[in-house]
């Protein structure tokens, strides 16, 4: 049995914490709503009955993260019927993490790979879904309402494990750590097959300038030199097959 | 940067294989379709272009996977909406594995369970979801059918990773390893969350006898005594909220 590998993951991702850098209440909440004065995860949302047990308060959360499958993202799934949704998109990038996990810097954690994607979109439960290549206005109003979802959500779990999913969260935000940047390479990659996929998808519906694309390769690169250099060689293509307008020179093909 | 556990995950669980389980091809397989005298990991899938490299590979398993998304299952999402689809249904199982992991015996490997979860509901793409309080006849059939897909789905995958792949399968199919029962668990306990959440939702849909219901408790029980004890709990409310008629004593509540 192979039992070596990742075994009490849980107590390392979800309960023992990380470095401890799970974020205080920021600004963006309101102070009287949930008493911004003390760390959240320290205080019961407001909805689970006083004396529910660990097990209670994480099945509490569990089903709360159902509502991530009706959070509707850009992209269309491969055959185009509908626009993908953000748990079906996560279960997708941990497939990923598993099958391309050997293009990933060597000793890259790969199981807190997973658990990173598994969690990444859960704030969209409350901040919704914001387009990859939506303006820099935009972006700066969902980081302050994905880190609000943030407090929320991960205080759902009892503690410490409240802690350590929010910093797991925390560290896919940040992309210092060769996990979180391998994690949103795929996250990069992810949409960008589905687009080549979909006759062009979110690049022709949106009419996405090829640098904006780019930009993003730069990002896929720095967590996976090899998936980097293949979505590099795609983007060449989409060019070819008139997804994208080469106003700028892809670098590639 | 904790870097010790799960480093090198894939090369553990879909590059090196799992003590050589795969299985070689069944007698479901049409024999002239893909050549069934050889084991399947050895021979390319038809729409794979000769020459493909494995990452090339690897992509066209990613998108294969894709089509997961467009499987519905019986279980209703909790909004009650539209039925569940089996990608999102294993990211589920994900988010409860690293959510509830701290409940599985001690020393069991939860990323080897968080990878069993993500792949366990491939097959589906080719055989579909069956209900599971189907007949056994159907079962049967759905046994074969899978078997069939499993065949040739993983076998997209570039050696040695195709086996590995199809042993993490195989391991989850004949829950003779703890990780593997506590997946079962995992994937019986969900849909029942559901239900309790939609109203009752399959049970009351297809007026499911309770001794069927309390047949899945057990192989809850199986996986882990706190999750077993929850769904029992859970099925004492349920038969007081009307959900399910206590033909038979839910040895419960």
């Amino acid at each position: 049995m192979p039992n070596e590998a990742g075994a009490g993951l849980p107590r390392r991702l979800m309960a023992s914490g990380h470095g401890g850098r799970a974020r205080a209440a920021t600004g963006s909440r309101d102070p009287g709503e949930m008493g911004a004065d003390e760390p959240l995860q320290h205080e019961p949302p407001e909805d689970v009955p006083p004396g529910g047990g660990p097990l209670e308060r994480q099945i509490r959360f569990v089903i709360e993260a159902d509502r991530l499958k009706t959070i509707a993202r850009q992209s269309r799934i491969t055959d185009g019927t509908r626009r993908e949704n953000s748990a079906e998109h996560s279960w997708h990038l941990a497939l990923m993490a598993l099958t391309l996990g050997g293009h990933a810097p060597a000793g890259t954690d790969l199981g807190r790979v997973m658990a990173m994607v598994v969690v990444h979109d859960l704030v969209e439960i409350d901040a919704g879904d914001l387009f990859v290549y939506a303006d820099s206005a935009a972006h700066a109003r969902q980081e302050v309402a994905e880190r609000a979802a943030a407090d929320r959500i991960f205080a759902l779990l009892p503690e410490p494990q409240a802690v350590a999913a929010r910093a797991l969260w925390d560290e896919f935000e940040e992309r210092r750590t060769p996990e979180a940047r391998f994690a949103r390479a795929l996250d990069r990659l992810q949409p960008m097959l589905l687009n080549m996929h979909t006759d062009g998808g979110t690049w022709v519906a949106h009419d996405v300038p090829i640098d904006q694309v780019l930009s993003k390769v730069e990002l896929i690169e720095e967590g996976s030199a090899a998936l980097g250099g293949y979505a590099r060689e795609m983007i060449a293509q989409a060019v070819e097959r008139g997804f994208l307008r080469a106003v700028v020179d892809p670098r590639a093909g």
